[in-house]
């Protein structure tokens, strides 16, 4: 397996193509990141956007919903899968300029693009549930009841192989037009960040169970 | 005006009917806490999700691009508009249960469908831009210099109105099957925020400009 991913046509931006990067571990850590993505595709001849929770094992992606769901109702009823494309964006900074024209934001995203598939087998379905679970709180898969026969029934699971994909980030300082440097603006970055607050136990959990450490390691 | 969105056949979620709102006012507040959203539009007939800043004003929102960027250049190329979805998404919470199955996240999504058109007015122009600065950064359209006529010349901008739109959430503690409420598994919601940083000064900055209050605030 190689370290980067195969720039394609639809991969390689109009603008800002020093921005693309195919490093395959920066994917996967941008895309593993995210708690949610926004997944692309056509109904009736429309482009729909919707979030939606995923997971990752190696290079494949899953997502998953009721099997009454739009999107995977409809990657089932098409043989050959469902077109779509499924993006990650996180913002880490805003960048403030001299001009209003130079404002910009720090940001990583991910874009794939590709033909998502209705997983059937029983054992990559059970390994994609756990991934989807273990995406948002690694290693919660193991701390909880496993999916029954039933619960497995009733979910419908999308697989997304990461090939045609690529990452876009912005990093750094403002930058300006020589002519604006001595405005009396402000110029700089604000740093954003994800932070967590205490967590909230269920009603009614018994009290002997403290928070997990993978929850307040955070 | 009305205080609702009216509910159209493509805003009407199949699943969990009763997490979707018409409300203008919090479709309006989910909007605007957003950085960027999701704009979804079908190129070679295949679907693409790129991340965007966008901005508001009353019903109408704007994304922005170079005059040479893909779905500013298609909007401009078709006369009847560009088909589109904007989608955008705050996670507020991790929602853990007992079961692996009925995990869950607290969120708010707002997705708008429509066509977006191209903005050739240089007042509906100006304003709009004016809207995009100040959606990341309420305030800083009057603190910065304005855009020259060779910056508005080389901006492209979009208009998608806010009519097919729906907002999507859900709030509060898991939902659990009562079968699974003495397992031994911690239960219960860890909330997130957005957190900022001290804003870094870009370098060069004349020493006698504090950071605006619009940033320090936060």
């Amino acid at each position: 397996m190689t370290d980067t991913y195969k720039p394609a046509d639809r991969t390689v931006p109009t603008r800002y193509r020093e921005r693309a990067v195919y490093d395959r571990e920066l994917v996967h850590s941008i895309l593993d990141e995210a708690y949610v993505c926004h997944l692309g595709f056509i109904r009736d001849g429309a482009p729909v956007v919707l979030p939606t929770l995923f997971g990752r094992v190696d290079d494949r992606l899953y997502v998953h919903g009721s099997t009454g769901s739009r999107p995977l109702r409809m990657a089932g009823e098409v043989d050959t899968g469902l077109l779509v494309c499924l993006t990650v964006t996180h913002v880490d900074g805003l960048v403030l300029t001299r001009s209003a024209f130079h404002h910009s934001i720090n940001y990583r995203s991910v874009v794939v693009h590709g033909t998502a598939h209705q997983v059937t087998d029983p054992e990559e379905k059970r390994s994609a549930l756990d991934a989807l679970v273990d995406h948002v709180i690694p290693g919660r898969s193991r701390d909880s009841r496993p999916p029954n026969n039933k619960e497995l029934a009733a979910t419908a699971l999308l697989r997304l192989d990461l090939m045609d994909v690529s990452a876009k980030l912005r990093t750094g300082d403002p930058i300006e037009e020589p002519e604006d440097m001595t405005l009396p603006y402000w110029s700089g970055v604000l740093p954003l960040r994800t932070g967590y607050d205490t967590p909230i136990p269920a009603p009614g959990l018994d009290a002997s169970i403290p928070p997990p450490e993978y929850l307040t390691a955070r």
